[in-house]
């Protein structure tokens, strides 16, 4: 029993999911089951492309997919906007949810999709492969040791890439309709979540976003900012953007140590990635004013992190389908917190970077 | 007439006077010919111990050594509450000025510091060392290719010490009739500058206090942050803090580049000093995902940054003096530019965090 694999079907051919397919083969419990398209000729090509198995099905619909019983789990990377329709029906076909970030336009679609995951007794995740790296979990060690560490003060996250013309014309994450939280939606997800984990996912009382946005003609944001406040008077800021060079940082300082990591969400490296951490480097020598080097750490990992994330996936899916298990809640909670504080810094942009509680 | 030293003398023996003492000491064109204090066998100690020649003079005042018709130059490092009586005198008597940071309590008491050493032909200099080290201007030129960087959109500096518990209570950096302007005076210092220097000294429009700034007892500020905005989008951050681990970074994003330097104030080492800097890292490959690596820069320097601005400045002094050139007005304009956005945090965090326009 235990050497049955989930069998993952995908919905949709976008370009994340060619990483997604690479990642549930490579997964030891899990198989590409079957892909559905709108066009059947383009998921048989997709599936003819991305490892998919002879036997593998190809729909022409999603519908297909969804109606297939022996589909266990679907992998969503489709537009933010055509989540929660998607979800839902999945969720009432019984399918074990692994959904794409953002996981939807705000948390009142998200709840509807949670609802739906917990009436059913289905798994969920979103699709932040980082969280699932060997390296985050070593990062969250030293932040947690309040001898090395000591208590966390405050924590920056950067995430950025260059879109070229043609993305900042054409993609998905540029369209109103489709992806209507543009960069704040994708690029800021990455920085929401690692703030949220770096404060173990305490959520911030409030947010304020930072002047200077560059929003789209079509009102997209493109870049923003925000800083963050909580209750115990840790802060934090994040800059994401579709305008400037590739960013994937964290900084954290705490009273005694630091920590920096400048590739988080996805590693320069696939099987050895490294982040730099400092202690209580005080003055060394008064006259020089010399201070101790931040020492590197670096983390292999057999599988690359979207494996890893597919293998514990499965592995909370198998637990539910062989041992009759709950599912782990801890997932669609960090979900969700991270879709509230996306929302709070969204309507703070719409209200003139006013201070926004974050809603529980 | 080349050989002539420029003859220093230091107001006090503040701890920094160590090192500004051996840096004068080590610059070729630079000599320690006096130092006063309100103690004179305070003054005696600190000459013995910091490597003056027999021949310099010990005063029990610091009147008697402003007195004294062959001190060229004046180091001050005392408490900033006391820059503007003390530097007026100074330039009333004639020394060339070298002002510990922050230069004064306000910009309206620096600009009588400006116009007095302008009425008397001084040349002006604040003690941020690390503007002279020769790694700073090899960022600097990275920072300005447009190839290689592009254009610069948003720059974070982080700036922090934890001071322990004999700091927090009776550090001059924390007492309100001293150094009034606290970690924002001292490490906030260090960030606007190294902001304003990213920026090619524009200043921004507006800056806006971060909400959670920490405030002692006697409301001088342990930590806070801020952002800045300029006319042409953008945009950037900083965190100063008395109250976290070791930080001293700069952190730059351009449309192409970004650049990275985790020691700009003080460098681990003495004569090397890194950064690291990346180009147009996109995509290599959609499904594994993977960047480019930055790749590190390291520079290495003869003499230290304390001792470059020593050159730098007795070079200026010495020109003046033997050449009749005027004095070097871009150093002045940028210590007024730091204590100007300075300024403007300090009245946000005192309106409650509202938006305040950059004087010019």
């Amino acid at each position: 029993m235990a050497e049955t694999p989930v069998r993952f079907a995908i919905l949709g051919c976008a370009d994340i999911a060619q990483k997604l397919s690479r990642a549930i083969n490579l997964s030891p419990n899990s198989t590409l089951y079957a892909v559905g398209s709108r066009s059947f000729d383009k998921a048989k090509k997709f599936a003819a492309e991305n490892g998919f198995p002879p036997s593998a099905k190809i729909y022409g619909s999603y519908e297909a997919v969804l109606d297939d019983p022996d589909v266990d789990a679907v992998y969503i990377p489709l537009p933010t906007s055509l989540h929660v329709r998607w979800a839902l029906l999945a969720a009432e076909k019984k399918k074990h949810l692994l959904l794409e970030k953002p996981v939807a336009l705000n948390v009142a679609e998200f709840d509807q999709i949670i609802e739906a995951c917990e009436v059913n007794g289905l798994q969920f995740m979103d699709g932040t492969m980082w969280m699932h790296h060997p390296r985050t979990a070593m990062m969250k060690e030293i932040l947690s040791d309040t001898q090395r560490f000591g208590h966390l003060k405050t924590v920056h996250s950067f995430v950025s890439w260059a879109g070229d013309d043609d993305f900042l014309k054409n993609n998905i994450r540029v369209k109103q309709d489709l992806d209507g939280l543009g960069a704040l939606g994708d690029a800021g997800w990455y920085c929401i979540r690692s703030i949220l984990w770096a404060c173990d996912f305490e959520l911030p009382n409030t947010v304020i976003a930072l002047r200077g946005p560059v929003l789209s003609e079509a009102g997209v944001i493109l870049a923003c900012g925000s800083s963050l406040q909580w209750e115990d008077g840790k802060t934090a800021t994040f800059h994401c953007s579709f305008l400037s060079n590739v960013a994937m940082d964290i900084i954290a300082f705490g009273t005694k140590g630091s920590l920096y990591v400048h590739d988080f969400v996805i590693p320069y490296l696939e099987k050895s990635a490294s982040f730099s951490a400092a202690s209580t480097n005080g003055y060394t020598e008064i006259v020089t004013g010399r201070f101790a080097l931040p020492f590197e750490h670096v983390v292999t990992t057999d599988l690359p992190q979207e494996v890893c994330m597919v293998r514990e996936f499965s592995s909370l899916v198998k637990s539910i389908k062989e041992c009759g298990s709950k599912p782990e809640s801890e997932w669609p909670s960090i979900s969700r917190k991270t879709q509230l504080v996306l929302d709070a810094v969204k309507v703070s942009i719409e209200r003139g970077f006013e201070p926004v509680q974050v809603g529980a």
